[in-house]
């Protein structure tokens, strides 16, 4: 069996030896002693207090767990405590959903003789889809891994999870996953309510077990693509959540970019180098005006870009796809580079790297150009008119978000934001879209490629991925479930 | 291109030709014309009207919609006008539900800059995921069909529709979507709101098309799953909702068997033979109690079912499918032939069919058996014992429906429940499962192959298919769509 090896991103060096990789054997063994749990999670009062728990269980690890999972990311301390923090509260959001119940979706009909056709006495509700296969994200050790909102939101619904570590952050994660089992014995509720499996051969048995009802995954578009195409594939296809890749463009206005050139320029160089760009929400391609109008917010952007620290990348493999696709792009037709991307050693971190910042003209935006790069570089498109920005538009795919950049009471506004939701399923007006809020109305999803499914991973919907409707028909309310005895 | 033809499946014989079938460019046309419509049915009033009008409008035309049904289907004139006042029923019970506005799922989070990460103000709805194909079902030419459940589902989502017609009904098809067709324009919509085509191909296409969002599929698991692996396939894979098919499992307890036999045969009889067994609700497989406490409804239900009344099928390849299936049922290891299918020519229906009944001891059960066979026969499994029906429902995959029938007060009822909604997606006590109601509370859908996805094709909560979240960040109110701008 292979072993887990935890690297240290700033340096490229192994640095520790953590398990081995699941066989297809182990895989089966995690799934069966998750499965098992699935009855014992229909106790709502333990659900609640499970997560709970697991909220408490991070903050008193926080050290450790931060410690590990900046010496295995590079994304900081800082950063990193910010993420647990996000974790803790997504944990207790879920905790109040869990008991306010409303996620059940309990529909009574009383019975009615006149309907067509006649209408029995019916009670509806959800029930937990069964075990949920959850793929940790590089880009979030916490937020989007173990901890993630993948794993709250299942547990919430009932169902007990079985976690692919990322390969990025294999100490985090058997730190993050100890905290929750151990936060489920605390409660009373067995420890295999969450197991942990690591290795890419893992995941795939993982997607093909006849146990697992559900798939969460959070990476790149062909990842998650040949793992969508398994599950469709399946005897018995299984929902496949999945938050592949998003370019998130935004849109800056002819009298935006006049009015407040250098705020917009600042702002966009720290959303699309905020943790080295490593975010699925990094604005990836930015309309700007073209000439005169759109020269100040440029000419910003460019002097704020060249100041941005360097750092390093998750793993070796991501600093090099970033380096080659930077260059592919720099190299397309008509592409003016402002800020070259480049390898920019420090003595604390080896392998780090500069961001970059490019240049096109609408006409000349060629396809490469609409791909996500993942890390630090966006693209400034610069169109000459509303057609010219409409005809950029109409080349996207399905989008994370969508950002709007006008001036209040500016003619048109109502027009774009209308246009920017149709491809996205977040539109931003006047702000930046990295940072996705924790909450009840929050939307973190879109078309393909931005999720496999009309649904949201983060925010109180998401819950509603890991449940069925299920409906009673002339049952006497005394044998039902006690939620649908009223 | 190909004729499409009309045929009578009481004789077998053509009796009219009716259009032809849609080539490559005739479905991009369908699709385009309907994908023009989109934004004109963002008017939800418009859309509630529409509904009535095509309620209205089904009314005014039901004599000529159900003679046309009754010469393409056979199913009966009594039937059919039913199915008609069903689908009146159900066009305005969707024309309330987009009047509530409930299904737009309004969210509305307040900014709060003390949640980790800070919470700015958010806006969610959901919005239509775009232009919805339909295939129409050959069992419901009205209530599975152009006017079913999906399109007017869709229709209230506010998705233009284009329906694949089913080719045991196209006449019916016809003056159905031209029904539909006439509505809208009368609330000043474009006729285009659905279009009809014909065709295996143009189905296939359908399925393929850049500008189709999502899919409704009513049919059969080899059809059905061949459409959901296509739209899985695609470039942008796009949610498939399918029902395919379903065994739904009737359990009879020894207290239920030994207290009402005669009753409980009679039901049964009558359930699996209404529409001559053509309904994806058909009790397929009854569990009844070995030896003397089942013998007497066994012998019921073997006395009932000789005096069905024969009836042609839904069309020549089903009544083949139908005959050869049920022979090859009847000469399974340990089936025991209650009542023999066989052709019962009719001087009204030359292509005739009688009902059939198997029986088989439970730990006899082949594999065989387990799968649904479309038309008026069922299999009554005789089981010893609680762990010997155990058995029998761990080998039975997703189901619309399960049945129970046990007497009240009787110890292990609710467990019994629970367990059989493990598997489905409706559970009925004490009754049948043909039936659907057209009910707020509904599940018409289950685990695979029941349906393609955790939702349900029946009742209030059918629109979701329909629909994807969007949420609007600190987007000026004045600037939003009315139903946000609160």
């Amino acid at each position: 069996m292979e072993p887990v090896l935890s690297r240290d991103p700033r340096t490229g060096e192994v640095r520790a030896e953590v398990g081995v990789e699941a066989d297809t054997a182990a895989v089966d063994a995690a799934v069966r002693a998750a499965y098992a749990t699935l009855d014992l999670l229909a106790d709502r009062a333990k659900r609640s207090a499970l997560l709970r728990a697991a909220a408490d269980g991070v903050e008193a690890r926080a050290a450790e767990l931060i410690a590990a999972a900046d010496a295995e990311t590079a994304l900081g301390v800082p950063r990193l405590t910010g993420e647990l923090a996000r974790v803790a509260y997504q944990f207790r959001f879920f905790a109040d959903i869990v008991d306010t119940g409303a996620f059940l979706g309990v529909v009574v009909d009383e019975p009615d003789p006149a309907a067509v056709p006649p209408r029995p006495a019916l009670r509806r509700w959800k029930v937990p889809i069964g075990v949920v296969a959850v793929f940790a994200a590089s880009n979030f050790p916490f937020a989007f891994s173990v901890t993630g909102g993948d794993t709250a939101s299942a547990l919430a619904a009932g169902c007990p999870v079985v976690v692919k570590a990322h390969p990025d952050h294999p100490q985090t994660s058997e730190l993050a996953a100890a905290t929750i089992r151990a936060a489920a014995e605390q409660v009373g509720l067995p420890a295999n309510v969450l197991v942990l499996v690591h290795g890419y051969q893992a995941g795939v048995d993982l997607v093909q077990h006849p146990l697992i009802a559900a798939v969460g995954f959070t990476g790149s578009i062909p990842g998650g693509r040949a793992l969508f195409d398994l599950a469709a594939a399946r005897p018995n296809p299984i929902p496949f959540y999945g938050e592949l890749g998003s370019l998130n463009p935004v849109l800056v206005t002819e009298q935006a970019a006049e009015t407040r050139p250098d705020e917009i320029a600042a702002g966009l160089v720290a959303s699309y180098t905020l943790g080295q760009g490593q975010f699925c929400t990094k604005p990836g391609l930015v309309l700007v005006p073209a000439g005169p109008v759109g020269d100040a917010l440029t000419k910003t952007a460019k002097e704020t870009a060249a100041t941005a620290a360097p750092g390093a990348l998750l793993d070796g493999r991501m600093r090099e796809h970033f380096l080659a696709g930077f260059a592919a792009r720099a190299a397309a037709p008509g592409v003016r580079t402002l800020a070259a991307a480049a390898a920019a050693p420090t003595d604390d971190a080896p392998q780090a790297v500069r961001a970059g910042l490019l240049e096109v003209d609408a006409v000349d935006l060629s396809s490469e150009l609409l791909e996500e790069c993942f890390g630090p570089v966006t693209v400034l498109v610069r169109y000459r008119d509303a057609a010219d920005a409409e005809a950029v538009l109409t080349r996207l795919g399905g989008n994370l978000t969508a950002t709007l950049h006008a001036e209040s009471g500016e003619p048109g506004a109502a027009a774009w934001l209308a246009r920017l939701s149709r491809f996205a399923g977040r539109v931003i007006f006047g702000g930046w879209p990295t940072g996705v809020a924790v909450a009840p109305a929050m939307t973190h999803g879109g078309p393909y490629p931005a999720t496999t499914s009309p649904t949201t991973s983060v925010g109180g919907t998401a819950i509603e991925r890991w449940l069925r409707p299920v409906t009673y028909q002339t049952v006497p309310p005394e044998l039902l479930p006690e939620e649908l005895q009223r």
